[in-house]
């Protein structure tokens, strides 16, 4: 068995049942919807109790469920550059907006990164007249760079330098 | 004169003036930071006022001052995978997120995207004992896809069905 | 089930009953024809009265009826660059004529885009003594990059400078 | 020289002399502007008398004039798939409605392509109170596939067959 | 059913039968044995007399049948560049010999093509005592460039001019 | 001096002096002009007495002479797949009909291919009243693939079975 | 039924059977082990007594023993660059080395290439006290470039110019 | 200015004076080799002390040191998969060993990631009488996946569920 | 059978059975567990009398016991660049300091690469009050390039000149 | 000053003396002439003795001198898969004949590859009635897979097992 064949047959009951994500995000909980969604989808891992309650409310056996719990082979199946025009927009976001958010995010925290494992994200609808916007709020850890081999104790290394 | 050109003659600049693109962006105002380093970099435009304080700080000529008001061909100069670490885990993001971005996007909103146009952004410094984090606030106009071609009134086109 | 499955079903079904599209497209109707074949190829979604008119005459179960329904992971199955000479010609066409197009588009509308969501198309037969023509008229909504951040109130951010 | 250069060069004088792209066509003139503008960005060729002009009004040299007459290497220097917002929206209205146009096209005129030499395009500001858009009206030749060899007059070759 | 299906049913015919090209081409008849060969491995279309032939020696149902007279997905199933030598060799003559043709042809026709779709080509075999020859003979339409917009009555467009 | 500047200096001599390849060809003579202009385009070598010549009409260097002389790294500046639509074509014809030439070279010559190296070709303007054709004669020497390590005299290796 | 698919099941039959290579090249004999596996693996042609006497070993029906006889797609199967070590190796030979063996073979012979077709080769275990070593012989011949159209007896083309 | 030729400067001058890096990272001191040769390549920023005693070591100029306390656009340069024999073996490592590092990893530690930013490495010579030995030892933070939403009080997200 | 319907098959009875790769490798034994993982994913060869545990352990057929014997096309499956953020990481350390690691080892050993062949590798957690973090500890033969056709006696080919 | 830079000014020097490479390995000496070969063409390193013959004979600065000594980032320039015919042919030896030396060198040796660092070749012209042929003799190092972590004493690790 294959993630992927999992994730064919979750989609084939969520289809049969009439089932929307929020409400299989309800039953399952413990977790933000990015999360559960993306497990379902074959993206992410879910803990043990989680796996446990999609296997009963999918209805999966013994062995599906522990594959559930399994991490898998994230990114597979979403082709790069995306073909679909939803997840292009992101793409698109990084490529064009990536240089600028590289300058700025060293600027203030020094040199490193934005963590994409120490993250979290939310998504709401914003009412708006002209339009209801999709809002996302991201924070992820900033990880300093280690510049190690400082036996001279030089201050600030990976942290913004004062 | 390629844009290129008008980009690393600005950061030549700003490296020996010793200026922080936070003191930049304050000299030239009115709009984002992102936009405005965006901008510097060569992969946004500005508009004309914007353009003119640019010009007066950096010291450029008349004619650099008309190319930053153009618009420049986005996305040129940064490789796509990223290779840099900070822009890849960004793409990251997307390549592992996208599914289930679309599914929870889609559900709530219908069929569509959001806009990567209609679009801003912040980044704040959100302080935290474990270690500060780099938070994000996206927000994208939601854009329906259009069904054209619907003669017979059927309600919902492009929306979420009810 | 995946939505290939479905394409290859649907489209065995229409050879098998020897129907055009354009008969296909008349029972079904609601929707300009690109779209309805679209869907019916894997690229669009239905709206559910069109489901479950295209499920009546198909003859689709009520799963398959809701795979209609859903929104694609849109572009899946079309290589890029296009092998078909027919799709080619139109790559070739954005290819060559990519930076005119963005050049008079921006000349004539300020900085943006022409939206490919909030689009419509018709494609009619030209008679030509010199041999019939394939006449296509695209419609798109131009769609203002967003300068946000503008506290300063300066005018005409997104849209053409005057 | 190449032919890079000139256009490089080309557009130094378009941003010196503050010349829009309308009114370098009008004193141009014979052609239409996609194309006029499309030889002046390398990807077309200037009939003579158009190259005459051209040279005229950016002060070229008579061996420039001549490279602006020649047939460049159509497609140099435009990324596939492009990293422009404006050029890929038309690269995605290709990859997910060329299947969709292939099966309506061939349909309509039997076995062949749309020519994408002998082919005309315009497009038009279509004012509208939601927003104005951007209305591209292309036509094109269509080609049936020969199929040769057809010695026992089997009729209908390459065209719809009745 | 898929177009590679049929394909992969056919060649199991001809090796199980022993049947050669030539015996099968002389058998449909009416078309040059590229396009027949073409068309009996899923790139080419077989008009409706031809397919019904095909489909008697072949003993295929009359689905089947239809799917000879639709037109494939063509190029679909050639890796590019090719890996296997005998085609390699032809894609290696159009990178090594590629901007010679195209100087030569347009000096002598002007701007534009050689038709890949109002072409044929004929491969017979060449006596020689050194060892013989492959001699392909092909013969497309010259399509022009078409300068559309020309008002003013320049001549010459799209031809070679004089 | 790379070969690639040898080009450009040879096609600015041509543009200036407002040669045609046809007569740049019979003042070099002695090979075929698809070899002559392909070694002034720097994909072929001329042998020494035709750089000499060259050398003469286009005024070079004793280096740049020698240069001519040499065998060029083939294939450089060709990007495949070819972005221009006159070589695009070509291109096509070899992804679109390799597989049935391959069907029909291999059950006449066996197993084996058409050399690229041990081959000519002839590009003529064949008059017709629908519009001129570009015709194409190729004859390549087949060449058979060779079954080594034959000791026990198995006839027929690399030629057509009989 | 594929050639992959044979390939498989003659695999399957020599891991059951428990056969080495040496045994199985033994048994068919009459050309070079490289080619024997070569044609078990999809990759060549067995002439017809070799492809009974395979089919007898493996227990083959007849149409797979045409099935061996047949030319196959060449290279298919083989990622490049190689993902195996082993394979790599060879690949990392021919991209440092490729310049210099084009500028060793093309002064020692003149302007040509060593044919991939008219090729032989050997492998052999060379006993060494520092570990043994894997020693390859190839022999191509060499396939001067034909300079055709040289109506005026210059000599020595193609082959190295005294 | 672009980092790359402050790069070639620094290796100019570094092959002038005929040093080692050994004596280079001794003179700036303060870091580990890897990441003090790292910087010198354009690859790692030097903290404020160390880009100091680099220029003082180079003789750059005061614009040159700021640049070498940049951070770069960290992997500009490397072509992947590597060209080079030596980098290309670790590629290979990672290629054919990275799924059991995952399976290894995760096993261990949980969901999560080895960091590559809080990260050090060290590189010595292991002597060894068959032949010396490169011996790496790499320590990285493990990152555990954040299951963020967790309301529920669900222990372990993130860590080795026990 | 497939090397990867294999790896599934182990997969599978290895979630049914609730192992842990711990578990799996005291039970076979014999090798470092990276190895053995590896082989059971389908990376690496078990030598026979591993094989035959591994058969025993997880109830294989003697065919099965044979594949794991035989030596896997390594690299298949793992696509590059690593679309998981574990692997990818590895990737990233080796793009990012692969300039450096070439400097300092050929500095240090002269001319030559790390060996992926004769390598070993162990991975331990190592404790830290910070998090803990993995230590991965590499070792590699040394291989320095042979400089053959070394007549002339001169010393240090290949070493590390002193 | 880059390696590709040093490689341009030794091929002007040896096209404008006229030296053949055979002239210019006498002169050198001390290794094969492909090692001698690659490093003037910018992909191997000469040691110390023949770099100094080397500056002598082209008349370089001691710096190039020293740069001929470095170990170059091997396999820039080389296109893969190499445009070159020449080189290409080689390229295809590995594609089309990988499985099979794949298979061979495994069946005699074990697992492991054959080293392209230990490793020499020899190139030369084998007279022959029908057309002289290019002989290559390859040797390399067979380098066994170590299978580490044996405390068990299992003979024949990384071995051809009896």
């Amino acid at each position: 068995m294959k993630r992927e064949q999992l994730t064919e047959k979750i989609l084939d009951i969520k289809r049969e049942k009439g089932w929307t994500w929020k409400y299989i995000c309800e039953e399952i909980g413990g977790m933000s919807p990015v999360l559960v969604v993306g497990a379902l989808l074959g993206q992410m891992k879910l803990v043990k109790p989680l796996a446990k309650k999609a296997a009963e409310l999918f209805g999966l056996s013994e062995v599906e469920e522990r594959m559930l719990n399994e991490v898998p082979m994230r990114g597979a199946g979403t082709p790069m550059p995306p073909t679909d025009p939803l997840i292009y927009r992101f793409y698109e976001l990084v490529m064009v907006n990536g240089p600028a958010w590289k300058a700025l995010i060293e600027e203030e925290f020094g040199d490193g990164i934005m963590s994409a494992i120490d993250f979290n994200m939310e998504m709401v609808r914003e009412p708006n007249p002209k339009g209801d916007r999709v809002q996302i709020t991201m924070s992820g850890k900033f990880l300093p760079y280690k510049y190690y081999g400082n036996e001279q104790g030089i201050p600030d290394y990976g942290f913004k330098e004062s």
